[in-house]
């Protein structure tokens, strides 16, 4: 079958085996797929990943000198089911899942593995048991948004949302989006929505967002004051000495740059929350005592559990989280190297969705 | 009266001018007062701390050329008290009181203030409505220890603790022995206890710490697996599969010195909550990466609340908290210029007390 593979650090648009379904999987027709940000990471920097996966604690039987077939944001059909499977949904049926194939020791990624092709593929297998039937009148691009936006939907999860709590979004990204999309079919706001790109200004209004702030001509923190958030340690206090605590700062970090933790740390109101959901591959520098001055709380987060996952599917069938504003282009598999390289820029693309059968 | 000053960044004893009560201030006679971490590094950084107290949104007006008697962890005794005081506590009375002098407008640090001299002095002015009688039975050295006790009240308060976390407490000075005696105090352990210092591993285990590990012979995050702490994330995905989570591991950094939080990253289970109570002043490097592949959690402590100040003066009264194996020497004021220094050497002291009296 054809594939988009990663060799010697390039994608290649090659000829690939066949998947074979194994026990309890079964094998998938692509629909569609999306780029993710780590899609990009990967490409270059796969071998980087791999060795602090390893340092964290998640040590990978990946060989990055092998071939691999990125892709982990699919809407796929299915087509045939291999042995030992129950068969509850049917050939033909729209399917989503997490792009993990499950082993009895553990687990592939797939999209990340020697083993399983991702989306940028004609075909996959997937683990019968992770499937969802995509609800009918869904999109397979909308079916496919499911995973971007489940990382919002995690990251929304495991902050301390609402009704005293106000919100800022750094970077308007697929997971800035995702955390706007989240954080509005909750109902809650106000949310604050800040990026450099006009064009990702733009989607985020259209996911959402109540307040839309260009950090070239103001910071974004300038708003809390108007959203009945205390700035200062002493209006923190005075507020609580009279009863009147206030409202919360609740921020979401979805750039993932050196540098930008240290911008909130100087910038966020006293007691603020902070969600770390960009994912900063170098290594970066704070200043602990403003931290501690601050009682700053810092939440890394990363993924989103089976429960997340369907949540948003659920959401995005309801219509309560339209997905469709993110993405800005589609290409075939000829498409996707140029597609990699066009995601450079901010201003041009958000999210790109890969159909390998165009 | 006779105080020790801080003047050109030295300590010298010199008569000042004598406190007078204002109103709803009472005069007080200082029995003892604990040298706090905080005055060695004002005594020869205290510009820097305004400074990065300012950049936190917390400006001061202390002039640090200016004299400043410090001393914030003090028992005294009622002797006169000012216009439009209550008087509900008589003249004779021991008292402890959070470091705070009250103003309409907001407050004063008792011993960070050129209008209010702290603890290193023979007398002092408090805010009536701050105090707290020290019941009958309690010395005044125990008395004085509520403050620093309280730091680690609020520590552990801001953590999540329960029957399903383990703890670990790196350092044990003042704030981690502080840390442990608050854990204890709750019936909550196991709690492990690392430092380098043989002598501050004796008093954490007086303290009450349940394992105490010296880092130069292993890890102490080598200790997790036997607590039921799942380590890694395959681990941890395993035992939720499983139905059976493991306990968390909450880890207390009370160090504050520039690479003590890396070292936790880097070796902390997945999912971990770190809560940093140790003071850092320097610019420090993290590799965020790390914090979300594992998905930590970093709370940044300060202070207390006035609850948790009268909660830990009520547990050492109860005998809960059992605060003389953290005290290590008395001096007179002076005596305390000499004390400072030897607070450089861990295994030489841990906590002195003055006795503006002796």
């Amino acid at each position: 079958m054809l594939a988009v593979v990663r060799r010697n650090k390039q994608l290649v648009c090659d000829e690939i085996a066949e998947p074979v379904p194994a026990a309890g999987q079964v094998l998938v027709r692509t629909l569609c797929c999306g780029i993710c940000g780590s899609d990009l990471h990967a490409l270059h920097s796969f071998e980087n990943m791999l060795e602090l996966g390893a340092r964290a604690g998640t040590p990978s039987t990946v060989d990055p000198a092998g071939d691999i077939v990125f892709g982990h944001e699919f809407c796929a059909e299915i087509l045939d089911h291999g042995p030992d499977t129950a068969k509850s949904l049917k050939s033909g049926t729209r399917v989503v899942s997490m792009p993990i194939a499950l082993r009895a020791d553990g687990f592939d990624a797939i999209g990340y593995s020697n083993n399983y092709p991702g989306g940028f593929a004609e075909r996959m297998v997937l683990t019968e048991a992770m499937l969802l039937a995509v609800p009918n009148g869904l999109s397979d691009v909308q079916a496919a948004m499911t995973e971007p936006f489940a990382v919002g939907e995690h990251a929304v999860a495991l902050s301390d949302i609402g009704p005293d709590s106000a919100y800022l979004v750094i970077g308007c990204g697929p997971v800035g989006l995702a955390v706007i999309a989240a954080l509005k079919s909750r109902g809650l706001g106000p949310v604050i929505a800040s990026d450099f790109s006009p064009a990702r200004r733009a989607v985020a209004e259209r996911v959402g967002a109540d307040v839309i702030v260009d950090p070239t001509k103001e910071s974004p923190h300038g708003r809390w004051s108007a959203l009945g958030v205390p700035v200062t340690g002493a209006e923190r206090t005075l507020q609580m000495m009279t009863g009147k605590t206030g409202k919360r700062a609740v921020i979401f970090e979805c750039v993932g740059v050196p540098g930008v933790l240290q911008g909130i740390i100087e910038a966020a109101p006293t007691g603020s929350q902070v969600i770390v959901a960009g994912v900063c591959m170098e290594t970066d520098r704070i200043e602990p005592f403003l931290c501690i001055s601050k009682q700053l709380d810092f939440r890394f987060v990363l993924g989103y559990s089976p429960i997340e996952f369907a949540a948003t599917l659920h959401n995005i069938a309801e219509g309560k989280i339209d997905v469709l504003p993110a993405v800005t282009s589609e290409v075939g598999l000829a498409g996707v190297a140029a597609a990699f390289a066009a995601l450079a820029d901010p201003e041009a693309q958000c999210k790109i969705v890969v159909r390998p059968g165009a």
